[in-house]
């Protein structure tokens, strides 16, 4: 089977971290394919910046979509998730969905660690969009710079460690989830130091993306995820508009 | 002052129409402005077809947002409000944002009536994003063509007025909102109907802006909705990039 | 317009200052009228002055709205807010309501900073009961005397602005209120020092009861806000049972 | 023990009927006594009118709390049961809350039988008020005139039926409570015929309050439930004044 | 009336200490008789030991079901509590669960102080299986062993009294319960040195079971908790399986 | 891999059932090795059964867990789940939790189709367990008995697919779950009428536990899903005995 990994951000060593943490979780018979966003910003963290990759993302998985399996949107805030999911008859998974819904199956209630103080209220916005919120203990953010996010993971390591302690101790975290593309490999590396299952959104969103694939739940006809019905469109791509004009138009 | 009324679909009619309500809603000193989204589809129904339009929607009120003191989202899915909101130094509003929080102010809790059966889960996940479940009475659903909606729209008085007794009657909703482009104008022509408050986005957003406008709090510089911190830009408009870019790039 | 400020409190001295917050926020067309709780206790603090303010805030609420186009109920936990609005045919909102609704419409999860650590759990079922605990960042507690909230105010300065601190920071809060009597006047002067929207209720309650005449909604014929229905009345002030008594009695 | 029952209605033949159903209740040991509003109106069902009710009722559990062990609060809405719980040093029970804890005991979810529809919003409004949303499997209404609640209840059978066995079919409830004044009585003639318990609020406040009587719980000295701490009070009765005051001014 | 304790633990000690709790609780028409658990583990710690103790709690309580009118759960998780409650025809209740609706009735949210870290979790998915979320302050824990909470009892003394001014002070907590076993006995000590409610499950559970034995409510004979509608059972013991079998079978 | 899959009824035809649609299920190198309880009742309807269930199960888990790398509760109200999931090292799913949490990356909200009328407020609680009503659309109840649920599956197909038009059009239910051990096998063979994706908890089970198989997520060492401490035993089988007991006792 044959999955899209899509970034969301511009930045191509961004997705290439993640796709190797992708290939490393992925089936003997998966493939793991990749696109980075073609506009919008190098690692979003503010929320206009969210909201353009919107529109990058889309645009990718419709390029895409007919030559994958199923799609993991690689971007932490699950960056049109739901608009994915029904302008496609593929499966689509949210990183950061795929690690929480993982971390259901793990037991009890989970923290979240994020890496910038300006964002976290997104991510709990998202826990709540996802109906999860009686499921998370708490979250815990660390502000790391891209160079060490990407560069020196290594500064990451002290700060990672404090946080999971006080998400166990003083949250009553079961499990921890470390979110984002800085979560992507870090989480390996770091569970041994760790009481708790430690994951990350790329793993887990392989191992369920390849689940949902195996399930082969049909295409919905009726409701809120079945294919565009067809409009008037002006000024997208093509592979967009193709997706969502009228077929008689 | 001065108010933008972004419209992220990309009929000038709807905008037109919107434009007309919120000019009648308007106080005396108030100057409307408007602006249709430039890429998107004619009417938002589908969820990839509003996400897209977060895109155009900031895309205008980053052209805009320097010349005028307040920004109203003609979107029946108060898009890319949040973003929006922080992208800006002026005020944003959301158009049904506007018409729940309104009709909290005339007590107990409301009822929408939406217009598409495929998008009313959209609104409900938008009623949850705003955090105002509690307030939720119920909603019905009247489907009706683009042409019903914006040409002949004598023929959504008898659903409306059914919906209107049946979300009073047996869901308990002591205020009503019409919701979306259909909702404008209509609601006031139906009031004298309808024995309990019968809101519109348009009306009560433009209300709703001036509030804030002279209520002239501060941009935060702490926090999600502080101004963008600069980033690598790549493949957005001059306005947009102008506005998410590194500010020393 | 003439707008109605109730206190509920007893204490002339507090209806001025509420009363000289409320003129500096008000439209140039608008004039502010108010009155003063004709008994109970000089600052409301314990649930039975809370309880026994709902009477004296609905007799004044009963002499007065034939002549205003709206009230604004200036104590801070919203007394007797529900009864007021169906009680009468002009629009009413409660002052901590106001703010809270504003802060909504800046944006995330608001903080609260209350005066009295007995009467904390107060606020926390007042947030409860208009339905806005999704909203809530978190609360904060300065015990202050009497004295200190109406004629040392600048004994509050340091505490207010570490409360501050502690609810951006820690809580998450992306707006702020400064609860009742004491926050009037008093959020506007420490606003340049704190990094996010500093509210009060009565300059929040005086746009929206402006803005909620404006939109001139009509007053409800069914549900539980529509008028009394006219009842036996027995031992209440003559307005009072006017406007509860059985029209035909 | 003493048992204070106290009716926010004006009507003594209502507190009659009420403590007629509180005696068949109370243990050999139990003294009912009774106490019927001051002012007010005959029966409470506008938001105006349960408002100021908590006055009345405030002032007769003044009057009474020192020579009683416990206070049953026999007004469907549990009219200023948190400020008469706080005010006193003797349990305080609502009849509604009694009926919902005892439901709780019984199991599952519970539903509600009212009288009256414009009221009905504000049961739903109590039901949350007690933190119980997750308790409540709905409510049915059946408007009913004074006449037929107090003389001829024969005609609300087959209604009250009829309301039960959709509660139980329909909405999932596994318990029933016939809420207020009207309960009183008919709940244990009409058990015979309902499959699940059909619970009424005096019975069940009285062996309540009798089970918080042997408890013997201390009053608070810290929190929201301590007594009053003493304040200027003006025009309220002697027993008000009393407890409300400063004890040294 | 005669009320059935039922231990789930296995050790005798324990029963014992908790019948000494029920028997000062209980009226003087009550008598207290008890059973301790034939299989399981001395104290339930562990998320197994847990859900085993329902077996053997549900099989003790089918042995005396019949001879008594009441039973009360005496373990802190609330063991089996459905399922018995549904089994038989007299009331059930669980010692937590009666001590927080006993809570709710003194006013405001409780706090929990528990015993075990790791079984900490369980009380608050405890109280969120009864619907009690709302009216939970907090949740505080002291680790102790087996000696110290049934031998060395002093040594918890001042861990407690921290705890509570805590759950008091931080979380605004109007209520405490001490849980479990180690609660009983305990909480009318300490409670001179503690300035809210200090209660604990046995005591409120003696007092509530013998409410709902004098309410005399009838044993639904629908929905969930209508008795067992025949099955073929295999490898129970006599007693269970003669409450689940097929009556003609 | 080898994965368990463990019916808590004591029915082998309905084991077998499970069993052929778990093999259908899995991947080409997982083997399905199944366990039926040596007591309690043919088919779990009553809350008395789920619970001694809970034995059952996990003393059959105890038995296999060694020789396995995941389990899968059949058993529709995945009974022992959370005490299992802390007992054992490898990965343990419930089939209900399965397929929620499978229908949650499908989007939108899921209806629950059940089979029992009086054990439907069960599955609610199981719901509710988990945290998931936020995703909670509407349950449908068809009441079969055990030979048409197990013998003559035609009778459901009509109920079956109405309860799915109803969920759909009035719930708004965007994916279906068949409920139990009837759902499996007959989603399969229902889905190609139902427009939205049809699951059964076996199915969604067998793929989910592969994933965590996969996962590799480390045995908690703190906290409630740690493994058992080590207790005196008394009464248990030799393998319970064996995981519960102190190691050095």
């Amino acid at each position: 089977m044959r999955i899209l990994l899509v970034n969301g951000n511009t930045s191509d060593e961004v997705t290439e971290t993640l796709a190797g943490v992708a290939r490393d979780a992925a089936g003997p018979d998966t493939e793991i394919t990749w696109a980075t966003g073609a506009f919008g910003v190098r690692l979003i963290g503010h929320r206009a910046e969210a909201s353009l990759a919107e529109h990058a993302v889309l645009e990718r998985i419709a390029e895409h979509a007919d030559t994958v399996d199923g799609v993991l949107i690689g971007v932490s805030g699950d960056t049109a998730l739901r608009a994915a999911r029904a302008m496609v008859d593929v499966p689509v998974v949210g990183m950061t969905e795929a690690a929480m819904l993982m971390a259901c199956m793990l037991g009890g209630r989970f923290g979240l660690i994020t890496f910038s103080t300006p964002s976290t209220p997104l991510y709990r916005e998202l826990v709540e969009s996802h109906g999860l919120m009686a499921r998370l203990a708490g979250m815990r953010t660390i502000d790391v710079t891209f160079a060490q996010a990407f560069g020196e993971r290594d500064s990451m390591t002290a700060p990672i460690l404090e946080a999971a302690d006080a998400l166990i101790g003083e949250d009553g975290a079961e499990t921890l989830i470390v979110v984002g593309a800085a979560g992507a490999g870090l989480a390996a590396n770091l569970q041994p130091r760790v009481p708790v299952p430690l994951l990350d959104g790329i793993t887990c969103g392989v191992l369920l993306v390849e689940a949902l694939i195996r399930l082969g739940a049909p295409k919905p006809t009726r409701g809120s995820y079945a294919l565009p019905p067809g409009n008037l469109v002006k000024g997208l791509s093509a592979v967009l508009t193709d997706r969502l004009k009228a077929h008689d138009s």
